[in-house]
């Protein structure tokens, strides 16, 4: 955002495997989302440099099945959205970071600050057996969740509140504030899965109101806890934050979706 | 079964995680199912062989959600339905195989020959991208498939037939003939997942049923065609042989389940 010089701006939407990368963000060791698309758009400009701007910052360990991002090229750039997805796609392998879509959007939108809402899905497995097809994938809990106690537990959480309880220590958002849309729980076979949705998260919130809502589905915890919890802001009064590798970054919204205006699919041979 | 020595028998569930084994069969190198299942199941026989039949041979890069097996163990062992599966588990640490159900059967009882019937699962991932966070687990498929088309074509295969045309060459069975009960495709956002269903299936069976079923969803088969390769009793009439990574064996079925007799779920902590 300091770089003065012109530039096209393209949103793309990708799909991660959150197993082996150290997050969203670039470190000064270790493999990021970041890192690999802006060298996958890098290796696309001509060797120039790309910056990107995500939806959700997320941490390492955490996947990812709709995330969006902005790139922005060089001016003298050429792409059709084909090629450009096209192109990062084969400059992204063999990392298990894939695009999904991609379209030009205006410099003046944002893959971060024109989102309208964010929405995340948890799995747990919760079965006695460790995971052998989903390691890594999920939250393995072997303790039998009661999934009515945690819907109860869910329901003080909806709607604007002061999240400070459920927060990172670190977490750099100015305000505590945010509006939970929904908070939905529901049980697949050994499945449980959480889905929650708002027009912003804060740090850690999903993994810290899924560790608490754990607490409440083993019966270590009364649902009503959760509202007691929710009013002491102060992260000690919350249950502890959940492991990243249940996490999936489900979807982004915008209004209108730039994702809408790219050509229709187009029937590439496999 | 050769082995004239007294025995008690043990029927085993077990999930597996076919990337990096040989399948189920063990062989002079790599890992296999059967034998890492045996090499545990030695352990809590003392050190003595125990050997083990399973419901289905899956290939190498096969899936299983819910395998059957059983193992014939010493007859002075002494284990409970919780004792096998926790320490058949901990044996099979940290290869990607676990036990999900153990149960006490007699010397009657065969995992194989007591089966009534079989379920596989194949996952097609159909869109442009390649997986990220299915890769292994998924046959990715770039055309659109038209499943109303497969669903056509599917049809012409229930029922009694003579499946030459759709076994493996190297296929051991006596008769080619089998009764296929259930073959359902369904599209759930980028996946198109196939169900199938019958007493027993020959070699390959499954794959070389998805592979044929691919050809007319792409569009480059009619449904139809699927009928005259059925009749034409020949290998090479039907269509290629699917990859193995999008296979599951999802169930096997018997009559009474072994499994319900086995003690309450225990509240194990986590």
């Amino acid at each position: 955002m300091t770089d003065p010089a012109p530039c096209q701006r393209w949103a793309v939407k990708i799909e991660y495997d959150g197993n082996g990368l150290v997050g969203w963000q670039s470190q000064a060791s270790g493999l990021s989302v970041q890192g690999l698309l802006e060298q996958a758009a890098a290796r696309l400009a001509g060797g120039r440099p790309v910056s990107s701007i995500t939806a959700g910052r997320t941490d390492a360990g955490v996947h990812a099945l709709a995330q969006v991002a902005h790139l922005d090229f060089p001016v003298d750039s050429f792409f059709t959205a084909h090629s450009m997805r096209e192109g990062l796609g084969f400059h992204l392998k063999p990392h298990a970071v894939v695009v999904l879509d991609a379209a030009p959007v205006s410099l003046d939108w944002s893959a971060r600050f024109s989102a309208t809402w964010r929405s995340y899905r948890y799995r747990i497995l919760n079965r006695r057996a460790r995971p052998a097809l989903a390691a890594g994938h999920v939250w393995h809990v072997r303790s039998p969740l009661d999934i009515a106690r945690m819907q109860d537990a869910a329901a003080h959480l909806i709607g604007l509140h002061d999240f400070t309880s459920f927060r990172a220590v670190a977490c750099q958002a100015r305000s505590p504030m945010r509006t939970l849309d929904v908070l939905d729980i529901t049980r697949q076979d050994d499945e449980v899965l959480i889905t929650a949705k708002a027009r912003s998260f804060l740090h850690h919130q999903v993994r810290n109101m899924v560790g608490t809502l754990k607490q409440v589905g083993t019966g270590q915890w009364e649902p009503d806890r959760v509202a007691a919890a929710l009013a002491a802001c102060n992260r000690s009064a919350a249950g502890p934050t959940a492991p990243p590798e249940g996490l999936y970054l489900s979807g982004v919204g915008y209004d209108p979706d730039p994702f809408c205006k790219t050509e229709p699919t187009a029937n590439i041979q496999g």
